[in-house]
């Protein structure tokens, strides 16, 4: 049997011997310190990849330190979280520190177990995505830890804050459906039962901006809502319900890509043409929205940009920021093939 | 600032008055032992959930347990492995195991290092999907702790194996495929510099079953192989290459329906219509293949049994199992309205 203790272990000294630099040099780029030259940092990256040199948890947990970064997901089925991990990752790298990922699942509670492990498992500071917890969880992890809350509409004292500018995205789609003639345009969202947390998550945005701008338009009539959740079922189903209203939307406003797709198997099951009965818009800008047979108009808010300053807002608390930033990005949208005019008949009516 | 410390922890004897039962019996249940009847584990379980019941960490830790589990993905982006893990943490509930994931990254030092930053947080035990590091390295972390590895075909003492039969994939694919007349079948396969693993990897399975299915129909000729990646990209690029031929081919096995979709998309810049004039087939069911607009061909290996099975396969081992076992799963074809017969000047050709 092989065992690890065989391996001898390579050492910040071996790292900075390879690289032909010092040992403080190494940890001020392992740090991701200010004031390292870009020349160095690529020198002393290329020697730890050389090397494999990979710091000493246990030397590092008695130091106080153990270079491992939680992220709490939702789930692993939206696709727009691997564009943030991408942005992550990238951030991270060469700086040492590892990304340990747990899944929120089913429900606040199982959520709550998810995160306890990573604190359990003293990671250094922790990204929490789109989280269901309420805020006092938050607020209690992020005064234990540096944390960095990505999605919701709050800010605290206590943690960093990366958000898309919902309202912005939720407008600038049924803007869009507007502008192409829509009337009866409907929405699909995702009803979650979090208190008073409510209004700051980003689904809430959604949902609550497509009412106001329908209003600003004088559609204040042709609202209609279908809350379910964010994913192929919560679509797939919300689609069923607004499809089953007469006379029936020539528009769906999906809150997620994800929601979006399942909306389009129930418009084929009712013989419905996308987008020539009914346009379809998601948002996420999901690579499958831009498969040639989706072609799914929908909302693009950077994922990898979001990613990567939740990446650097970690780093900086680790580093000793206390004051709490809040970092917004605004969202573009992509118009596709799935949104069109609406049917003659109806632009007459 | 609200600190953990002022909530009083939930022990394993306020579970057992909670659900009216012994200690030894939630433990039981904790351990996932055998003679623990189903009624009073959904007791035990409901108590656990209710009170919120969360084993100490680190008391866990001295006498040797920490209760995760740890993963290692090889990406977020491949929309088979969110199946993998539903298996898992189904097959986990109640237990209180967590699970840590990990991803492995851009290449198999990435990767090695990920591998690292699960054993460093102690983890009870690791399931490896799809990894790309050395059978070396795998039975090393296999002789530290309990740990099954999904994917590749090769058997060790050190460690369990979840396997899909690749082989009867494949072979499903490509029969399929020659019976609806096709002779100029092509595959797009992922190339992985892994030594001699390589043999046992699934990528090199598929790709060497398409090879010995076309000589044995008598179409060596018609072989055709793009190597590239299990990926969008990788898939686009591959049936790019594919579609320079001449004549081109009139069906497309993709090894993965993640370079199924970026075929989709190369097909479609060529003005080439899906089945009319091309067939296209991938490999691992996802639910994107399952949309209407796509519909794609192709081949289910139930990731929910594979993760499910792995997490049994590690409790097993957690609770002293020290023989190795594989479990292979039989894959079914789920052929779709991407693939029908060739058009009809190639079937007098």
């Amino acid at each position: 049997m092989t065992t690890r203790e065989r391996r001898r272990r390579v050492t910040i000294a071996d790292v900075a011997r390879h690289a032909g630099v010092s040992t403080t040099a190494v940890s001020k780029v392992l740090r991701n310190a200010y004031g390292v030259s870009a020349a160095m940092r690529d020198r002393v990256k290329a020697a730890i990849d050389e090397l494999g040199y990979r710091p000493h948890a246990s030397a590092r947990a008695m130091r106080g330190r153990t270079y491992t970064i939680g992220v709490l997901l939702p789930d692993l089925r939206n696709p727009f979280f691997p564009e943030i991990l991408d942005g992550l990752y990238e951030q991270l790298d060469g700086t040492g520190y590892q990304v340990i990922i747990v899944l929120g699942g089913r429900d606040a509670k199982a959520e709550t177990r998810a995160i306890d492990a990573l604190v359990d498992r003293q990671v250094d500071g922790m990204l929490m995505v789109a989280p269901r917890v309420p805020r006092t969880r938050l607020e209690e992890v992020g005064g234990q830890l540096p944390t960095v809350v990505l999605g919701p509409h709050e800010k605290s004292a206590l943690y960093d804050a990366v958000l898309d500018d919902d309202e912005i995205g939720a407008e600038l789609v049924v803007r869009h459906l507007i502008s192409l003639g829509h009337r009866r345009i409907a929405h699909i969202g995702h009803r979650e039962n979090a208190g008073r947390r409510t209004a700051a998550m980003l689904q809430t945005i959604r949902a609550v901006t497509y009412e106001r701008v329908m209003r600003e338009h004088g559609l204040d009539d042709e609202i209609a809502m279908a809350m379910t959740t964010y994913s192929e079922e919560g679509g797939y189903e919300g689609a069923r319900e607004l499809l089953a209203r007469s006379p029936r939307p020539t528009a769906i406003f999906a809150g997620a890509d994800l929601a979006a797709f399942g909306a389009l198997t129930a418009l084929h099951e009712a013989g419905l043409a996308v987008p020539a009965d009914v346009s379809l818009a998601g948002y996420d800008n999901t690579r499958t929205a831009a498969l040639s047979d989706i072609s799914l108009t929908s909302v693009d808010q950077d994922g990898g940009v979001m990613g990567g300053t939740a990446g650097r807002l970690l780093l900086e608390r680790i580093e000793g920021r206390t004051s709490s930033v809040t970092f917004s990005v605004t969202p573009t949208l992509v118009p596709r093939r799935s949104t069109a005019p609406p049917p003659a008949e109806t632009r007459t009516a």
